[in-house]
């Protein structure tokens, strides 16, 4: 490895989605609180790691606790939270991640600010459709009911708005779909799109590092 | 690939460390402006990526043109901009990259915070030691002489001090050391710790996936 000309490389994307031996692009799924986001992201996440694809996962979790935890749930700081999820998705896709954001993300004012810092085709809009009754049924984590005993202010929904996707990539009806038929979905999107290899293809290599330039 | 039991694969770091078949970390560049960090850090990645393996570069350019845009060079705002950078590179840590930041970061507070952020080991603190004056001599982008010119203000070195750090992981003398001895360095660094695996045996591979839990 050593012998290699690696003073002419030059790391950048495409070295690096070379390496990986498939693209990099990143899943937003919006959609409401209890939509099932978290559960289709995670499902899509080993889907795609079993086939030795490289990911990273962006959620509520990762980013609250680290990155935004100097921000709160204000219009404004919700606002700046996005912007540097999809900032990060950015650094990650140009790292050859597949990346996955799975944020309610409501308004589509922030989701056309987040797209604009793709390139054509890195930025994959997964709406996670599920109404709002059965979301406020599942209530996973218990907030529709504080939000409706309004010891929740702003909660998507209830008294601040869901505008979903007018064109997504990819609309996914949870009350028919699971997890799992999302998952695939999305992945054959991926397939269909180019940015996966073809199955059986996805082995990684080095191939990428002794590549002719183009005759 | 698809028969594997992708359902009990929990994909976090262990596992995207199993699948690159390396470890993650930081290597963080501090330096004077002008000292060589950000030669050394492309040297490095460039090394890096001819073994393959996965790396990221976070830097001044790649940073401040996007997370860190609504930062100026105030005082406060470069502290946290220094903290984006290390939530970030915590991110790629977990993501299983070798990333790379290189940033003046003039101030042994900040990087101890920075530390704090990762497992111990995670954070390879390297010290690009270069004299004032043969930084201020080579200024490669005509900034020196604008902060001696009053032109930039708080300029570290000139009118803002450079905390050395005490007790670097590495610490490179770039009077003598050229950048791919630098890289080189930093690279036997991270064999010997084990975060490299052995010259021979880097070669990607999906083994993780099919390994069976120890007996």
């Amino acid at each position: 490895m050593t012998n290699l000309q690696w003073q002419d490389v030059v790391v950048d994307k495409a070295a690096r989605r070379r390496v990986n031996c498939h693209g990099s692009a990143v899943v937003w799924l919006t959609g409401l609180s209890g939509a099932g986001k978290s559960t289709v992201a995670v499902t899509l996440e080993r889907l795609l790691h079993a086939r030795g694809v490289r990911t990273y996962l962006l959620d509520g979790d990762n980013m609250r606790h680290g990155l935004s935890s100097d921000l709160g749930f204000t219009p404004r700081d919700r606002i700046e939270n996005i912007r540097r999820v999809a900032e990060v998705a950015r650094l990650m896709v140009d790292a050859g991640l597949i990346t996955i954001a799975a944020l309610i993300s409501p308004f589509r004012n922030e989701r056309r600010l987040a797209r604009a810092l793709f390139d054509q085709g890195e930025f994959i809009e997964v709406f996670i459709d599920t109404p709002l009754a059965v979301a406020e049924q599942r209530d996973p984590k218990g907030l529709y009911a504080k939000a409706r005993l309004g010891q929740i202010k702003d909660f998507t929904g209830i008294d601040s708005p869901y505008e979903a996707p007018e064109q997504a990539d990819i609309a996914i009806d949870t009350t028919v779909s699971s997890a799992l038929q999302a998952a695939t979905l999305i992945t054959e999107y991926m397939l269909t799109a180019g940015i996966l290899p073809p199955d059986g293809s996805s082995e990684p290599s080095l191939s990428g590092l002794t590549e002719s330039p183009p005759p």
